[in-house]
């Protein structure tokens, strides 16, 4: 058996723990695996005096996590402190400039930084891996990047952050509002104190990015993806929609429409037989569409200590194995640059929920309002009847573009009866 | 760039077909990721006369396999002639002991010969392939050998069978009996004309008992697998699994339990809300349950040529790449042979559908002989009530094993009033 593996871990939070705790676990199993075994020979962390229940008492200590980089001990660097500039880009960088390898589960940084870290890689002949990044515990990096190599793939989506997803599920189950849920996740662990980078999309957002780059060859473009989170989803609209047949998912979406890149993170009506309609909970679930494999989904935990650990280890057998892939898939001068397809162009179904006064008149006007644009209905749903009241009413429209759906908004909500902004949504026929 | 790839075919049906209409219209696309162009540069097949529509003009021909194989313009063998023994054995091992990797998708030769072909592979420092042997597109070779490389597990099942699996779906969803749905099947091409294979579990089996090699470090030992098939599943069988808020799916699970291997191919019961339940109509999929990254499952088509042409053209990719491991993930002298777990050691609740004759005192003959074996019921339904007719019963059970189950039927189904051999289920809590 060839030499052990000498790594450096930098972060020992959660996810440090349990790469650390997995690594001590399955010595034996990842040795054989990897054809060699994995030490931890330095690691790096803000407090050295906090028990975190490791032994590290035979492995260095560094302040400075840069320094663990340049440690001449350390081969392999694995980044676990999170935050897509600062300590974190700077410890890449110095590893990579050293030739060393990086393996890290910081899906922002790779979202803001990904093009320019492939290039500095690929000019120090080194590599990084991220499959921890995305998804979590699913081996999605590597599904896209070699399971599926032989695809060309038009559309990858998923459900990317389990939040969400808990939060979406646990509304539909108890028929309770977004705060309501939002507070007892938090209490459960679910939920971060400041929720915002889960709820408003910007973790998914930042997954769906990485994603793409994979599945077309292309730079990342984090600062091209629409986003919309789910603090405006209503029980109403959860109702409503099972009652359509359909659920309401945040999904993250990329697609190729005629050599532009659409890429979109919101939330979406899918109907209940597609597979991803069924994940539920704190899952995660990714869908790619290659043109020769057909769809493929998996399916997993999406976060949490245990996955996370997994998808790092993985990513350490493949690089003690020597088994190192250009971080993107191709060279990092091939990857593209795509143009981003405006979400204006989207064509699809939409599900719109107004809040009017109920008095004759009103869905005629907001009918015309729709014909006017070119929009048909496929459904209307007014549920019981209560003059000079304020109701809901539930359309869903045949496929449209969303440039003309805007432009019917703008006009429906300022309709006279109609006393709320709308609520739109899109439907995709999953 | 490095040099082509050189490959040599050895089969031309569907399959072969498709994978050299996938490096024909992927051909920059597929040297973009491997690294290298990959160039088919000799053929075998049976009939040198028959037109495929390929472009063979530039192509070695090959009459014999084995001539393929010692071709010395040929590094890289791919298989696609299926059969676990005759041509199929022979040229892989001529390859193999030329030194050369191979690429297959023949899930019978590995299930027959896995753990030899293994020790000669590495006798002769090369390797084989065989992500298109288990479940068609669905890359669950690498997810299992590499993305989930941390983690021990603790048991992977799956739809294995997609002929098994559409007949299953469409007998549900039409009410319709096997045989009928069966030969609808046979017209449509779903199924052979012989489909023993299929429904019987054989082709199920030989999956099975690869993914339980793989999962566990083990030779393959598919003479241990346990195979029922799905000729004895009625349409009253999945309308009562129904009404029970159970789906009926033909399961190849494999699992550890005290250190001995259990594998089982059978109709089992699983609830609806598991994610392996909506998996419907020719779609496979595998669930991995892993000690580190939980349960997680990948779900796709798992046959067709293209699927099957995507897989083996992954596998081409990683030999491109040079990324080659050992065929079971740790070195073939490493395999363990596991002691076969006894299915009647099963520890698991049961689904019954007994054939009576209709009246007093045969539900109170059963009871006794189910508490006699120690057996308790969970539910009985009897519908309706027809005096001396013949009519169906229904029981579950809470857990028991199936050694006792296997008592207690035996002493059913010699009760006077029981007048067929009695119906048993597995049902698994997934």
């Amino acid at each position: 058996m060839s030499q052990a593996l000498r790594i450096g871990v930098a972060g020992l939070g959660t996810v440090g723990g349990g790469v650390l705790a997995l690594l001590s676990k399955h010595r034996d199993l990842v040795s054989q695996r990897a054809g060699r075994a994995l030490d931890v020979v330095a690691v790096s962390a803000r407090d050295r005096a906090k028990d975190r229940g490791l032994d590290l008492t035979r492995t260095a200590w560094h302040d400075d996590p840069v320094a663990l980089a340049r440690d001449p001990a350390v081969e392999v660097v694995v980044e676990l402190m999170g935050g897509s500039d600062g300590p974190a880009k700077a410890l890449v960088e110095a590893a990579l400039a050293a030739g060393k390898p990086v393996v890290t589960a910081n899906k922002a940084l790779i979202a803001h930084h990904g093009a320019a870290l492939a290039r500095l890689a690929e000019q120090h002949a080194t590599t990084f891996a991220y499959e921890a990044a995305v998804a979590g515990g699913i081996p999605i990096i590597k599904m896209l990047r070699e399971g599926l190599a032989a695809n060309g793939f038009s559309r990858v989506y998923g459900i990317l952050n389990g939040t969400c997803n808990y939060i979406l599920t646990t509304m539909r189950e108890t028929g309770r509002e977004f705060a309501d849920v939002l507070a007892d996740a938090q209490k459960l662990g679910y939920a971060e104190a400041d929720p915002a980078f889960d709820v408003d999309g910007v973790d998914a957002a930042h997954k769906l990015a990485i994603l793409a780059a994979l599945a077309f060859g292309s730079e990342v473009a984090f600062d091209k993806v629409m986003v919309e989170g789910i603090r405006q989803i209503s029980a109403l609209d959860i109702a409503y929609a099972a009652e359509l047949g359909l659920r309401i998912k945040l999904i993250g979406l990329a697609q190729l429409v005629d050599g532009a890149l659409e890429q979109r993170v919101s939330p979406v009506l899918v109907p209940l037989q597609a597979p991803i309609a069924t994940v539920e909970g704190v899952f995660n679930a990714v869908v790619a569409e290659g043109d020769f494999v057909g769809t493929v989904m998996a399916e997993g935990r999406g976060a949490g200590a245990g996955p996370t650990a997994s998808a790092v280890v993985a990513d350490l057998i493949d690089i003690a194995r020597g088994r190192a892939l250009p971080p993107f898939a191709v060279p990092a001068g091939q990857l593209r640059r795509l143009p981003a397809q405006p979400v204006e162009a989207r064509r699809g179904a939409y599900y719109l929920r107004l809040t009017v006064v109920d008095r004759p008149g009103v869905i005629a006007d907001i009918a015309a309002t729709l014909r006017d644009e070119d929009i048909s209905m496929e459904s209307m749903l007014q549920r019981g009847r209560d003059p000079e009241a304020v109701v809901p009413v539930v359309i869903t429209t045949h496929d449209t573009t969303e440039g003309a759906l805007r432009r019917a908004l703008k006009r429906i909500e300022v309709l006279q009866a109609v006393v709320e902004p709308p609520c739109a949504l899109r439907i995709e026929s999953f």
